[in-house]
Parts: C-alpha cells; sequence; structure tokens
C-alpha cells in the first residue's frame, strides 16, 4: 500500500480490517450461531459496514480529496454497527474492528 | 427490483445508473479522449463517484436504515463530479446521471 | 449504458438484475422467513453469487476483453445458485435471474 | 482475517494486496505518469484485475466452495496483468502483486 499519501494509511488500514471483520464474521460465526446473530437488523447493520468500510477504502485509495464524505459515512455507520453487536456472544472482534475505523474516520473526514 | 421497498426504488435506480455512467465513461470516453479527460483529479472524482453510487445502492438494497448516512455522502460526491465534469466535452450524460443520483439522495439522507 | 459495446449489454443487464435480485433477497426474503433460508450454505451462495454478478458486470463495463474470465466464473456461480435456491418457497426470481445470467454469461465466455 | 479456514489465508491476503496495488497505482502512478500509463488497454487491464482481486478476496470470506471458480478468472486476470505491466516504468510492484496473487489463486482453483 506504499502508493498512497502516509497520514491516510492507517484508515485505509482500518477500513479494510473492519471490511474483512464484518463480512468473515457475517458469513461464518453469525450464520453458524443462528438466532439473534441472523435477525434480519443484525444482518442488514453487518452487510451495511462491510460495504461501507470497503467502499471507503476504496475512494480513499482513489487519492480523491471526497474520500472526506464516504469516511463521515463510514463512521456513523461503524458506530452504529458496534453498538449493534455488543454485548452479542462472540461479536467482540467486530466491535473493536468498528469502533477503531469510526476513529480513524472521523479523523479523516474533518 | 421488488423486492425492496417502494420508496427507495427511485434511489436505487439512480445510484445504479449513475455507478454505470460514471464507470463506463472513465473507461470508455474518457480513456479513449485523453488530455483533460485523463488528469488525475478528473480520473479521481469519477472513480470515486462511480464506487460511491455502488456503494449507496447496495447499501440501501440491505434494507437497513444506516443508508441514509451513506446517500448523505453519495449526494454530495455526485454534485462534485457533476461540477467537476460539466464544461468538458462529452461529459452531459455523466453532469445528468450524477445531479439525478445526488437529488434521489438528498431525499433519502433526510 | 449507452456506453459500451451493444454485443454485451444483454449479459451486463442480466449480471446487474442478477445482483440486485441475489442482494436483495438474501437481505430480504432470506433473512425474514428464516430456517432453511438462513442456513450458511444457502446464505454463502446467495452472497458469492450477488458478488461475483457485480464483478462481472464491472468487468465489461471497463470493457477488456477479460472479462471472458469473469463471464465464465459467473456462469457456473449463477448456475449453482439456481440449483442451490431451486425447491425453496419464494425463491423462484432468484432461480430465475441466475439462469438467464449464466445463459449470458456462457455466450460472453464463449 | 482469523474468522476463515486458515488454508485460504494466503490467497485472501494475496488478492486484497493485488487490489490495493493495481487500484491505488492506477489512481496513482499511471494517471500521474501519463502517456502508455493511461492508454485506453492499460487503464481497463488495470481496472478490471483490481475489481476481480477484490470479488475474489469477497468470495473466499463468505466461505462458500464456489470459490474456485472465482480464484480461476482471478488467476487469468492477474497474469494477464502481470504481462502487461511487464517492462512499464514503475510498475515492477504491480507485477509482483498480480504474479503471487495469480499463483496463489490457481492453488485455490485446483
Amino acid at each position: 500500500m506504499q502508493h498512497v499519501q502516509t497520514d491516510m494509511q492507517a484508515c485505509i488500514d482500518a477500513c479494510l480490517a473492519c471490511y474483512v471483520t464484518c463480512h468473515s464474521m457475517l458469513m461464518g460465526h453469525c450464520v453458524e450461531t443462528g438466532g439473534e446473530h441472523v435477525a434480519p437488523d443484525h444482518v442488514r447493520i453487518m452487510a451495511a459496514c462491510a460495504e461501507m468500510c470497503r467502499a471507503s477504502a476504496h475512494i480513499m485509495l482513489t487519492g480523491s480529496p471526497l474520500h472526506r464524505h464516504s469516511c463521515r459515512a463510514c463512521a456513523e455507520i461503524c458506530e452504529a454497527c458496534a453498538k449493534d453487536c455488543e454485548g452479542m456472544a462472540g461479536m467482540e472482534d467486530c466491535v473493536r474492528a468498528c469502533r477503531h475505523c469510526a476513529e480513524e474516520c472521523r479523523k479523516m473526514a474533518a
């Protein structure tokens, strides 16, 4: 990832890590655990968060200053996903990835 | 697209149409025309806009109310892309698609 | 979508329609119905098919002849998704979209 | 990325690294260098490769065995992108990322 501005690298890394965590936990932990883990609202938030993180990283990687709009949206969606996952069994990694991504995105959106 | 709420359908359609227009014009008209059409800032805005529109449609299609954050970002990015393309030869379709998408997204973000 | 070669348009349309159908039915019908509709294998196939269709359309829209590789993969994945959905209640639209997309992609891969 | 099967992890990592390299070099090095770096065929191959790598990683992360189809397509497209970039000034990182991704994808497609 050496081809992008250094000051954005932490945010791109956080977005890609959060994308991988949300998407793989939804397709792994959540669908295998069932119950509240496949409740419509939970599945939708996880899928929305994975997509927004992926798009946020992609837009930063374009190098366009428009990334501040997508980073702002990503921060909001990650924060909502962290809140939704909090207290659900086995979702600690997701909460952590979302919180970290939200924090990095808020910096880039400022 | 009959599986999503009717009141969102116009916005999903506008986002997908704007994604297809930005992405295909960048890969077609812009790279074939060259000059200002492949200027770094123009390429980056077109690519960022295509990605945000694609993600915005995807997040609405999840059915999560979090779409209002991505729609807000999409409206801003589409508006910026329309402004950038305005006055460039042969970019009228892109300006139109971006303006329409921005308008629909602003409604969904409200 | 007037900016791409006419002979590809039917396939791009079929891929985007299949993406929208798989993704929105997974997030709508499947998560609301529960039971076999949220079985791990079913969710994974639907998500994989939605992504492959989206990527297949995107790669055709670049205008690169490399699309024949992605179209071949898309045809296989759509066919597998159609088989998985066949006989599941309320999945007729998905079966139809996948079969149609597989057929169009096979033509483009030839 | 601890939520997916260990034997796939190297391939997922290679796909995401190749996606980031192709996309960021196209938006950075290529559009800034101009000339042959923004020739239509080169831009299209880079964009197609970035998308296929991203989709390949995404489909592996679903956990569906259908990934072997997308990995096969990804191997072909990465190999073609490596060949296209070979001999172009400053594209060594891209050649390397594409070759490595093609190799990992071939293993997963077998």
